[in-house]
């Protein structure tokens, strides 16, 4: 079993303050609220650009998200129940991935399905199956000790020291319930509070790769380690 | 050097029989015109469905090239030169992407991309370089013969010899120009017109796996066997 989290991913509904921007006003006059979009820099980059957010080179990507979850929900090791993944976001919000999600491939029912989410909290199939879920005030440290409760947790980072996918895996393996870690933005590093809670930090190459190539060769290295692919 | 080709590919302007379908009278009714719009089931489904198109089942899932894209697009590899992508469609069109290209994330900015090649033939970046090519009429075995002449065609199929990513990427790399084929399309097999100039095919899961996930590990293992991976 591996878990991985995606941190302080680039994913949140529009702040107040941005939606009141000028640029914004036609989505206003729709009749939409904050609440029923997600701050993408494709759309909002205007209102961001004049709305003094804190760190915003890390914020409005959720299409991060949706193709690191595209990457790792299609693999043997999720479909088997060997992977648990869930988002950690830059506003300590939280969502747990069920087992049995079947993420959407088209963007525009990723965003309907995470509002949805951020709404209701809990999204339930229709034999009963959690398949999201959604809180709020979540800190990392409290994802890791209330929902994982992991013996390593190691995080992916060009800072980090230099080691192969190949060898991360094995060391992930050798632990009961190991940890990975992604950042989940699209520029930056790791927040002092994510890194204090990394047991280890790893590169796995020079330049810097983007988050759905580091998942997709991490668990294929992992399922290669623990004979998945027969 | 590896070449791949993602072969059959569902991507098309929506056919005129379907734009007439009553279903898509709002579309029509704003102006546009089919050649301004991908064929997409998520959208014209219910146009698919009662139009009578040909293997509709390989057809309408635009979002499949695009998250090949992304996968392939991001890895070291390409960004090193040192892997051509070629898009074959169901319909024999020719779609030539461009050392440099930066695929966009955005789902809707990568359709308003792919329709401007189809209008335009060609896009050129602002210092002068291939970003895209189209062409029209280029069956599989022209695509081969004019613009890779590959001396090895390796197929990904779930009816191809099991054989792992690892030797794949051996015996592709025993070569001088490999040219690696997967499919662009959700559902069912290569026509005989693909299979007759596959030089080998392989299956590489009990389980089918979808495109994107094949090409990530192929081009991974593809990187490791060529040492890329420093």
């Amino acid at each position: 079993m591996l878990n991985l989290v995606i941190a302080e991913t680039a994913l949140e509904t529009v702040p107040e303050e941005i939606f009141k921007h000028t640029s914004l006003k036609k989505i206003r006059n729709n009749g939409k609220k904050p609440t029923d979009l997600l701050l993408d820099r494709t759309l909002h980059h205007f209102a961001i650009l004049s709305g003094n957010l804190e760190q915003d080179y890390k914020r409005a990507r959720p299409d991060i998200s949706h193709i690191i979850l595209l990457s790792a929900l299609a693999t043997p090791l999720f479909k088997k129940n060997q992977l648990k993944v869930f988002i950690h976001t830059i506003n300590d919000q939280f969502i747990k991935i069920g087992d049995n999600l079947r993420i959407p491939k088209s963007y525009t029912r990723y965003e309907g399905l995470i509002l949805d989410v951020i709404k209701n909290k809990k999204i339930i199939s229709n034999d009963g199956q959690s398949l999201l879920e959604f809180s709020e005030n979540l800190t990392f440290l409290e994802l890791l000790q209330k929902h994982i409760k992991p013996d390593i947790v190691i995080g992916f980072s060009t800072n980090g020291i230099s080691k192969t996918f190949e060898n991360i895996s094995k060391e992930l393996s050798s632990f009961n319930n190991p940890c990975a870690v992604i950042g989940g933005f699209p520029k930056g590093h790791f927040s002092p509070q994510i890194e204090s809670h990394l047991t280890k930090k790893y590169s796995i190459s020079s330049s810097s790769l983007e988050a759905h190539v580091v998942v997709s060769r991490l668990l294929y290295e992992y399922e290669k380690t623990n004979n998945f692919l027969i």
